[in-house]
This record gives structure tokens, sequence and C-alpha cells, in this order.
């Protein structure tokens, strides 16, 4: 992987991804929201779930698996829940629906979960908890996805990435936590590969289950499936905590696909359908008093955390969403820098939807850079 | 430690603990609840938070943490929610009666949360996850403790063990996840430094934040709040995701002491005053469909985990709770070994208590055994 970036303000990125999924057929609307969602990840300095992600869209529009004109559909409905079929839709586009409906159900009845089945990837997680975060609720966003954590014990991946978010009113700057429950998630192997570097201890299993540093063997195996994948949070072993990951990637899977009676990890993206699941959930505070109360003493517990003494050689303890935080204004400020390759294969995808991608992108040197792009 | 156990039914064990708390002054409905709660650890094969807690229940009477005759009051409610004040209470009494609210509202409403302040330690919460499931509901129940997490880049306790307990119904037993938020919980800690065993790499800190495997050192700092404590699970760096059990620990204090703005963990247990703090959740599955369906669902992909192929030297894949399930069956057959030291507490709190300790316990040989009674 090339280390050279590209540099762009946030509005000229904007710009690409309206254009581009608008091509792709959805309607502005639609394209909003999905270029919102890859935004913010890049904003929040999440290169991962950002513009990198744009070729995966287009290549789950190819299989099949994304259906640009789908609708959501609400199948089933209490004052307290939602069940939402996406009928193969574009992840970002149920989802924000959902949250929407959790969050208007939350305030009406003082909390909801909205659960949803048939989709595809949605992006980051922690863009739907924020929407009921911006409203004052608690938000929480769960989705399943291909199967990469190896459950303890086993040696094939059977559970997805499952990240957990949660963002809840705070000051100065709310909480805001999203983190798969796998140690760390495929997108961290695939830039070890890229820069040809062995991975850390602790994060991989090879096909017969055993740790392994080779991130091209385990990323094969998976793709393949041979076997291995990613160890969930605390490792591999029960002594350093390996079934709490496992634990916790469950709990992300009831929420998702157990609740919606939809696709488990174990079967998604397998074949030509996605049923990528997602979990929501929005909670008014005010069912436990005064809000405001609430923040404020949320707001002190964090305080006195980013205050307690630090461990030797580190100078700040972080609450969670503070470095979101700080990149959010850095790149508002500053603009985002993108990787060539990226840019490489955003190139590749304007020309194939017929759009001048210098116009967009301005001039792009590919001189010895490699296209993923098809 | 001594290794030593002694043999005791179930009914024995129960008779013991009937007694004792009564003797205390509880009432017979409350110990029957107090009973309950720490036979099932103990049936679980959670030694930890059964007979060998009784001393720090005794503990918390004499300092004055419990009240035994505190009565839970219900301070604000909604459909959906109850914040309850224990009172001072001993923890299991106001966590049994706060999972029935949930469980009812969840029953009228489809969800309900429920949170706990100024309480006292309640046992495994597992206990009050699994009341919603035997009622086909999914049950989750959370509680602070005293400090004991040192989060990301600190050198101080301020965040409790904080499990998290999931039950959901499914066959051929439910699915019951109980973990801490820590790699591993204060008690095991206690367990090698009883054994005089060095820790396990990638458990403790010592005082200035660094990895430790003295548990003595660990444990004497940790009770004189010298700094120092248990890594979240995910260890101490971000690398191995430190900041993800670290967060999964913030979720449980939301729960918590947050929405009931009660103590936090970082205050949990200093002075006079327990101040712990829990959280309660019941959903009913109907919300989102057919609960018949749903637990077919989730069964089904349990019992696909269990047939995943194992890995190199593994020969089996457990579901969360089966280990409980096996252990609950063969102790209630066979029995229960309860180590001789606490049995040699148990004997000396008998004694405290003007109850004839030989009559429940049988003779106890206490040549060479410790007391840490007192």
């Amino acid at each position: 992987m090339a280390t050279k970036n590209m540099h762009y303000s946030c509005n000229q990125l904007d710009r690409f991804c309206m254009d581009a999924f608008q091509k792709f057929g959805f309607t502005k609307e639609e394209a909003r929201i999905i270029s919102d969602v890859l935004l913010l990840s890049d904003l929040y300095g999440i290169e991962s779930h950002g513009m990198q992600r744009l070729v995966r869209y287009h290549k789950g529009i190819e299989k099949g698996w994304i259906d640009v004109h789908a609708k959501p559909e609400v199948v089933f409905e209490t004052p307290v829940s939602a069940v939402i079929d996406a009928h193969k839709g574009m992840g970002q586009i149920v989802s924000y629906k959902a949250m929407n409906i959790a969050i208007q159900k939350a305030k009406a009845s003082g909390m909801a979960i909205v659960t949803v089945r048939n989709s595809n990837h949605y992006g980051i997680a922690g863009y739907y908890a924020k929407m009921a975060c911006d409203q004052g609720l608690v938000g929480m966003a769960m989705t399943n996805s291909e199967a990469i954590m190896v459950p303890t014990n086993a040696r094939m991946s059977m559970i997805g990435s499952n990240p957990i978010a949660l963002a809840v009113p705070a000051e100065p700057y709310p909480f805001f936590f999203d983190a798969s429950t796998t140690v760390v998630t495929r997108g961290k192997l695939e830039i070890y590969n890229k820069l040809q570097k062995p991975l850390p201890e602790g994060w991989a299993l090879d096909k017969d289950g055993k740790p392994s540093t080779d991130a091209k063997e385990v990323l094969s195996n998976i793709v393949a499936k041979n076997g291995g994948g990613i160890m969930p949070v605390g490792g591999n072993t029960e002594t350093l905590g390996s079934h709490k990951g496992y634990g916790f990637g469950m709990m992300c899977e009831l929420f998702c696909s157990i609740f919606s009676q939809g696709t488990t990890s174990s079967h998604v993206n397998v074949g030509s359908v996605s049923g990528t699941c997602h979990g929501f959930m929005a909670i008014d505070p005010k069912v436990f008093g005064d809000p405001q109360a609430i923040k404020e003493h949320f707001s002190s517990y964090l305080q006195e955390l980013r205050d307690a003494p630090k461990a030797d050689g580190k100078d700040r303890i972080y609450t969670h969403g503070e470095k979101e935080i700080e990149a959010y204004a850095f790149r508002i400020k500053n603009g985002i820098d993108v990787n060539i390759n990226t840019i490489v294969e955003m190139s590749d995808m304007a020309k194939f939807l017929g759009m001048d991608a210098e116009s967009y992108l301005g001039k792009v040197d590919v001189l010895g850079i490699e296209s993923s792009y098809q």
C-alpha cells in the first residue's frame, strides 16, 4: 500500500459521493444519507469505513447483494419496537430509517428497539447511535457481518465483527463508544497485509485455530472459508477472557439477526445474498428522572476519569469519543487526507459511472499505484 | 489456601444460610432470596460468589454498609422504567424486587429498565438475568462495584469489575452469559495470592500502571488505593482492545450509577457507605414476533456454534451457560465441595451468631487452617 495521500476538503468528497451514489441509481435523499455516514467516518478518523469502502459498495451492487431500488418495510411493530425488512437495500438507508423510528418511539414510550434483517453493510455503527444522542437520548447500534470471529475453541469464523456502539449525552462532548467485539476488524488485517507487516500477536488464527501473524494467509483463509479468522476481544484463551468477547459478539447477534429472525453472521455474505442484520436502541433518560441532572452526573464521572492519575509514560486518559471529536474538528478545518490507493479506486469508479474523475478528484498521479478496483 | 474441601448437600448449605441470615435480622422471605442467590452461584460452579462470600456480607453489616432492616423504595417510575433507592439494604433483596418489577413492566409494555442506587454487593449478576429468562423473556443484569479496573493509560482503578449478564431463552438450555468487563475478577487474584502463585501475564497492573504478576502487591495496593488494579478485558494496550473492555465497563456503569444518579464505581465502598448501584433490563421477545420462532432460530444458531469445527487440540465448543447447566446438574445430584477455609469462616460466623456450628457443618478439622474471619 502506498503511504502517499491526497488532500481534499470535506465538500469535495461529499460532492463525489453524492454524484456517484445518484449515478448508481439512488435518489438524492438516499445519496445524502449514505454520503453522510461515509464522511462522518473519515471525519472521525475511522478511515477503514469511509471513502475506502466505496469500492465494496460497488461490488455489492454488482453481486446483487445491494438492490439500489429497494425500499425498507416495517413488517412488525409495537409502541416500543419494530422489525424492518430491508429487502436487500443499502445498509445506511434502512438504518437511518430504523434509528429514526427507534427515536420516535423512545420519545413517545421511553425506550425502543428496532431490529433489521436482509440488509447490507451499513458503515460505522456509531453514526446511528449518535443520531439518538444528538436528540438528547441514549443511542445504541449494532450490526452483524460476514463471519470473521472464531469462537473460543473453534477453528472456523462463525460470528461477525459484531460492533456495539453506544452514544450518551455528556458535556463538554458526548460519550461515544463504537467497537467491534473482535480484537480488531478485518480492515486492520488488510492494512498489515498491504504493508507486508506481520500481525501483532493475539489478533488472528490460522486455518487450524492456532495463533498466526500472517495477515495474507489469514485473509485468504477467511475469504475461502478454509478456517481461521480473528480472535474475540480477550484473545483465544479463557485465561485472557476470550469467552467474554465471544459473549459480547453474541449479545450483538441477539439484537440483530435473532430478534429480526434474519441471517446469522455464519451465513452473511454467502452466495447471492448478503443478509446482514442490524439492531438499534434508543432510551429517553427522562424515564429515570431529570435528563439534565443525569447528564451532569455522567459528565462529572467522565471528567474524573480524564483527571485520574496517568500510568507511567502516559500523559492522557481518553474517555470514549474524545479522539473522534478532535479528529472531526481538525478535519473539518483542514480537510481530509485520503490514501492514494483509495483515490485511484474512486477515480476508476468515476470512469465506470461516466463521471469526469479529474473534476472531482484533481489530477491523480497513478504512477506505481496498484488499483484494487475490480 | 488449603486445597482441602468438605462436602455438603445443597440442603445442608441452604439450611445454614437460611438460619444465619435470619440471625442477622433478615426476615425469612429475605433470607430465602439471599440464600438462593448464593447457592445458585455454588451450584453453577462460581465458587467466588457463593459460600465464600458469606464473610464479606457479615463485614458489610458490621461496617454499616448493609442495613438489615432497610426496605427498598421505588423513587421514580414510568411504564417502562423504575429507579429504586435500596436505602443501604442487602443487594440481593433490592435486586430481586427490581428484576421482578422489570419483568412485570416488560410483560405489560414490551421492555423495561430498572436502575438501583445506594445498594450493596448482590452476588452473581446472572441470577437476575435468569429470573427474566425463566419467564420466557430476555434478561440483562449489571452492577458496579468498588473500583478495580484501571482505564487505558491510567494507573488508578476507577471502574468496578462491572459485570454484564445476559440470559436468553433457548433449547435445550438457555443462553447464559455473565462476565465481568475486567479480564478477571478480584476473586481470581485472591486465589492466586492464597496459593502464592504468580498471576498470568495480562491481568494486573502495579501502582504505577505497569503490568505486574504479584498478586499480593496488587491486592494490597487496591485496598490501600495506592494505584494499580486489574486490566479491562482486552488488556492494557489499545493494540489488544483495552479501550473495548473499558468501554463495556462504562456501558455497565451507565445502566447502574448514571441512570440511577447513584455512586459511581470510583466512590463505591469508600468510607461508611457502599453505594453500589445495579441495572436490570427485561425484554419480551413477543415485541419482535413469535417468541417460539425466535427461540428456535436462536437455538439453531447455538447448535451450529457447538457443531462448528474445533481448533487443533480442542474437542468442544461451549455456548454460554453450558458449563453452568452441567455443573448445576452434577452438584444437585452429588452435592457441593466447599473449601475448608470457607467452612472455617462459616463455623466462626455460626459461633458469632450463637448457632451450633457442628450441627450445620459437621466436625471441622481446623488443624493447620488459617481462618480469614474477622
